[in-house]
């Protein structure tokens, strides 16, 4: 039976496109934060969308459960194989064209394997903005951003990868090619298929193709740090700042003084932008701002100064400083993208991605920091995010003193303390990671088990044999 | 049986909620255009989602056929019962509480039964905005905004009724109530349950209650009407003014001369903003434009100046005026909102609900346009809509001298030429109405067999007994 498969996939992809060498299946079955290693009978590279469908049927033909990878960038283990090796990975990273820009539709059209920094720059070529945005950005693909429904720094502007998307064209776990590729602004002509396969972490079909929406590309964006006493703090600049600046504000990140002095301790060569004297206890919180302007700079810089003059004078910030160049403002942005690669550097801790409303944002931080504490005498809260989207990065390290692989063996019972604190604000436990294999079981304990048989369900309506990603989410 | 069942409701609901005399009925059984009318078992009228859960479940046990109803201002016959007079009429209308305001998460939970006018009050008491706007929104509820996936004059800035809602409660098709009233920016954990029911129309659950977006109050808006030779004109205007203005711009409504005239006709009373020396060949098309700033009208108003004089200096308008009070901005969107007001005056005609890639508008309307002449000749054009959506209102009256009725005879006929052409311009026969009863038809036509088998697995899967709306959509 493997042979036959094997031999059949040969046939359409041809040898050079099928692995099935350790080594060079090698880059396909470890996770890239490294934590996982799985075993996969054959890795397929098809080249374009029929011969995915081509081999998607020779699958269900032979009831060989199949694994879509895009970038391999994920964080929860959705898109690679469990140990069974009884899966074959199917890398959609061949499939890279652009397939069409339509500047006055404000649309492109663009194969699942396209890494999203290629789509970003083609879409600046056309004087368009496409506004999904994150660390992977140089790497990851379109298809697993929207089989994951990515996030992101430009949510609150623009929302998840899912509001990006007009149009999408799936590989059925039958092998059927789903042609949904619409450039449309309004559709009601039936169920919602897009936003199902979206987040679905391709374990309803494959996704090949998709119709992505671009913005006009803004005149200017402009930057800002500002200090505040706390995260309700925090909040009430947010309130303004949305109030003042509407749709222009396109970031508000928030970080702790904790996470700044890690930045500052890992990477002592980055900008410090307030002097040593003003990290006081009443700057325990810092925000990162970011306004774009359709108008001009002049514009984006005269409206940010009035909205922050005036948190001045309410109260609700301490001090804040405005980038005067593009430098200052890279620098201030680096410093945000730091925390993660500075907590990396100081060793492995326990991460969550969680996300709440964001009105209860600094009540369960209040709650949620004893709670640790209690549990996990002098842990150290590493707590940064998208507050702007009430997402937020509630990451654990070690107490000082305590090894970063003595305190990793608390992971569940740190993971009880943090999603038990968000299940009980009606929180997110995956605000914008998704589920894959790693949180499967915690989505088992949080999820009603009504909503988990709607899902089984459809899962079962639309993947009947059960091959597709098999594992993941369910 | 049927005794039995209505005798559980009773029960249930108390006498005075279960309607069952022809009189009592009447109102719940006509669709609001006047075209159909069905008949019911029984209307019945929950006042809690406890009580939806449990005529529901009477429903499942007797596998009696439920038709979900909010407002009734449907124009697809998606809430009206068919003539079997098998199914009972579930009006959510006394589900009519908004539950929670939270200004700061920017969120608003609502029952089902909610009026659309009601929520945007609220928003505005709590100095919000719940953008969702379109001509019935004094009577129509939000469960029936969001079973049909409502559109409205705001998506060009705000997006469709699913873009409007965070999350859902749903009544099962087999009596269990589904709690996803989550009010998250960001939610990564498993399928995506809540746009599934969100356009479904009433088919796969009902709608009991929704956690919807609110944006910050605009500061100021601001309004003109600008006239140029052509479609294609009006398109360049679009992508000039989405360039200054960004998020900025709200409204953006095509409106042909014809439109105008007929207006000017059936309503000598309101405003015409041009003199009639004006309305020469060259002003083949106007837009409605509306502008909202977030900063000040005086900043609205230079903005709104700069891009028109812009586009004067492009040569992509001829002409234009800017409402200089809230009473001529009130004029210019009385001339909007009367074209179908004069259109129903002059007597029925054929209307269809159709949405193209913005980019295509131009060349559709050039090629449909005489292929409708060539086959109905003489025939007259109402054509307007939502430019900036790519949606339009692509009407169709009768030649001068042939009576309406006569003219309405060719209905299926003309529908194919409008219907075919939209498909050939790989467009949506239905943008933002649904397809309900009314266009189930076209549906089968136009999609393909993969897609409503896709749809039919859904649709199998969550209502297996298929008594949830059936006849509708599928």
């Amino acid at each position: 039976m493997r042979h036959a498969f094997l031999a059949h996939c040969r046939i359409v992809l041809g040898d050079s496109h099928v692995y099935t060498s350790a080594a060079d299946m090698a880059p396909f079955l470890t996770d890239w934060r490294g934590r996982h290693t799985g075993l996969a009978m054959a890795v397929l590279r098809p080249g374009s969308v029929q011969q995915v469908a081509d081999v998607v049927r020779a699958c269900a033909r032979w009831s060989i459960p199949m694994v879509p990878q895009g970038g391999n960038t994920g964080l929860v283990l959705g898109g690679v194989p469990d140990g069974s090796g009884a899966a074959v990975v199917l890398s959609l990273a061949r499939l890279n064209s652009i397939r069409e820009t339509d500047a006055l539709n404000r649309t492109m059209t663009v194969d699942a394997g396209c890494i999203l920094q290629q789509i970003q720059d083609e879409a600046a070529a056309h004087d368009c903005l496409f506004p999904l945005s994150l660390a992977s950005e140089g790497s990851c693909t379109i298809g697993g951003n929207l089989s994951s429904n990515a996030g992101g720094t430009a949510v609150l502007r623009y929302g998840n990868a899912r509001e990006l998307c007009l149009g999408l064209e799936v590989v059925t776990p039958q092998g059927d090619i789903w042609n949904g590729l619409r450039g449309l602004r309004k559709d009601n002509t039936g169920y919602d298929l897009r936003d199902l396969y979206i987040g679905a972490e391709g374990t309803l079909g494959i996704i090949t193709g998709a119709v992505l929406k671009l913005y006009p590309q803004p005149k200017a964006s402009v930057t800002a740090l500002a200090a505040m006493e706390s995260p309700s703090d925090a909040l009430r600049l947010l309130a303004l700042m949305q109030d003042y600046c509407g749709a222009s504000l396109t970031g508000f990140e928030l970080m702790s003084a904790f996470c700044l002095e890690l930045v500052a301790t890992q990477f002592p060569q980055l900008p410090r932008p307030f002097s040593d004297a003003q990290h006081g206890p009443s700057h325990g919180q810092f925000v990162l701002l970011e306004l774009s302007s359709s108008e001009s700079e002049a514009h984006g810089v005269g409206l940010l100064e009035r909205a922050i003059g005036a948190a001045l004078e309410q109260g609700a910030i301490k001090d804040a400083v405005v980038a005067a160049s593009v430098a200052q403002s890279l620098g201030l942005w680096q410093l945000r993208e730091h925390i993660p690669l500075a907590q990396a550097k100081a060793g492995k801790n326990i991460k969550h991605d969680i996300s709440l409303p964001v009105s209860s944002i600094p009540a369960f931080i209040e709650r949620t920091a004893p709670l640790l504490q209690q549990a996990f005498p002098g842990c150290q809260l590493v707590c940064f995010g998208h507050l702007g989207d009430g997402n937020l990065h509630f990451n654990v390290a070690p107490p000082a003193g305590i090894s970063n692989e003595a305190f990793l063996e608390n992971q569940d019972a740190v993971n009880r303390v943090v999603h038990d604190s968000v299940a009980a604000f009606s929180g997110s436990i995956s605000a914008e990671h998704g589920i894959g294999a790693l949180k499967r079981e915690e989505l088992a304990r949080y999820k009603s088990p009504l909503e988990l048989n709607l899902m089984r369900a459809i899962k079962t309506a639309l993947d009947p044999q059960g091959i597709m990603n098999p594992g993941k989410i369910l």
